[in-house]
């Protein structure tokens, strides 16, 4: 569906609830929370499902928008969710019966009735945006949240996602709301944890394929030891990219034992999504992930395996 | 003068020469590249004054520009100077016969003959893409420093400084431009010096006032020992008030022996450049700086001293 067929079908209906991905990040909550507002602001019944997942950097954005027990929900409809594999545990009765999903994924599975994508948008949130900007005025409430969706999945406004647009849309939302706050607390504040263990990975970073390639850890048992929370190593996956030469980061997080969370970002080099879709995973080309099974030390060498391939 | 003034002033003129501040940074490059090459584009002679504190970082940007020795300008002009102390050795010579000043600061002293000052820009490279906008049509070959300029001021469109006019700029930049790799340079690469040295700070930074203040050093011995460039310690000033808790972060760095560069980044509790005004600096009121004689331990106690000072 375009954007005007997707605010027309919403238009039409009534009680829905929104679905979030499991590790929500500022585009799946931010997302989510702006159309359930804008559904609201058009009298209509809407809710976020309960996400566990759920950090502190992210509650703010989704505060009263959280489904009761026992909502019995119309029409269900997905955020930002590129796949089922990503469902969260909570959304599992939802697999085969999401009725409109809205995704900004290439690697999108067509698992809904329904499917607005739009794979050049830098964030599911510029979807979200057109969609309401159909529906009615966009209000503070309601550019708050699209401008976290739609600022963290383009890094700042700094990843190769951002377009004219991105900029054009955020020059909207900050007429609307003051984001300074916003942007001290996304994008230049980090715990004493955080800092501890960014340190901890650059001393322990390996370099491969002409300093090109570079993997970070984060063991289990660093977590452990240093306490650190989901919000302390958010966004953890940007460190290694980062590294001068490096076109391809690789982050490989020990989610629990035997079970590898990889995470990689990449320049025009390297294909990123095709790397994790070798690994089961997906995503964008310069950004995509993959969960696997095995060792850090196992997991390590097949995703090097994976990059490999995909750059000869 | 106002904007059209000065573009109106800049038509009637040839034979300029124009300068940047000391410790060059991407908005005093950027703008003035941006201009020069505006000003070649109307058929006129334009030249950069060479700058010795020049890093890798923005060279690529004034290639080609710069004055050939024993070039005698008829107008001179300032470009993001706020005072005549941020004048280069070799701009000395023109200290009191500066024409035009182009700057955005609000700790700007007149010092030339003409001042085309807004105080509420982001950056410097707002007043001269607008002045520019005036005059000529906008290149890739104009817009590429007017983004390096604007970009870098307001720390990827996430300082407070940022502006619904900045995002708006930005994104007509990006339509003459691909800016993905420059942003990749600018926001998304760090030399291993540069982490190391960002490791050696968190791990010895000091916290003052509830954790509020947070202080770290560059010793000369630590720039010595890890042999960092200019460029690998360009813009670390921005980490202090990054550390979670934080609104007033401080930058000591020892130029030399018994001289020290503070900066100051704060959040709204407190005015940068109402502390740097204390210690003979100046600057904004989210970021500031000063260099003052003494040891770090000295310039350390007052520059804390300054800040209980402007809070009380």
């Amino acid at each position: 569906m375009t954007v005007k067929d997707t605010a027309a079908w919403l238009q039409e209906r009534d009680h829905f609830l929104l679905l979030t991905h499991v590790r929500p990040d500022g585009d799946t909550i931010g997302s989510a929370a702006a159309l359930c507002r804008a559904l609201r602001a058009l009298g209509k019944e809407a809710y976020l499902l309960e996400n566990d997942g759920l950090t502190s950097t992210y509650a703010p954005y989704a505060e009263g928008l959280w489904a009761p027990e026992g909502y019995v929900p119309q029409y269900v409809v997905s955020v930002d969710i590129a796949v089922r594999n990503l469902f969260t545990e909570a959304a599992q009765p939802y697999r085969d019966r999401v009725d409109l999903a809205i995704d900004h994924h290439g690697s999108h599975e067509f698992f809904a009735a329904e499917t607005c994508l739009e794979a050049e948008s830098a964030a599911c949130g510029e979807i979200v945006y057109a969609i309401i900007r159909e529906l009615l005025p966009l209000t503070a409430e309601i550019a708050l949240p699209l401008y976290v969706a739609i600022s963290t999945d383009c890094g700042g406004f700094q990843y190769g996602n951002t377009t004219p647009r991105t900029h054009r849309i955020a020059a909207e939302l900050m007429e609307l709301v003051d984001v300074t706050e916003v942007n001290k607390a996304l994008f230049r504040t980090k715990s004493r944890v955080r800092l501890a263990m960014e340190a901890w990975m650059v001393a322990h970073m390996e370099l491969y394929d002409q300093n090109r390639v570079v993997v970070m850890q984060i063991p289990l048992a660093l977590r452990r030891e240093m306490q650190a929370t989901e919000a302390d190593i958010e966004e953890l996956s940007a460190l290694p990219v980062q590294v001068e030469g490096a076109d391809c980061g690789i982050t490989l997080r020990e989610l629990r034992e035997g079970v590898v969370k990889i995470s990689v970002r990449t320049g025009p080099r390297v294909n990123a999504s095709a790397v994790c879709a070798q690994l089961g995973g997906g995503g964008h080309k310069g950004a995509a992930g993959a969960t696997v099974e095995g060792s850090l030390e196992q997991v390590k060498a097949a995703v090097l395996a994976a990059v490999e391939q995909v750059t000869q």
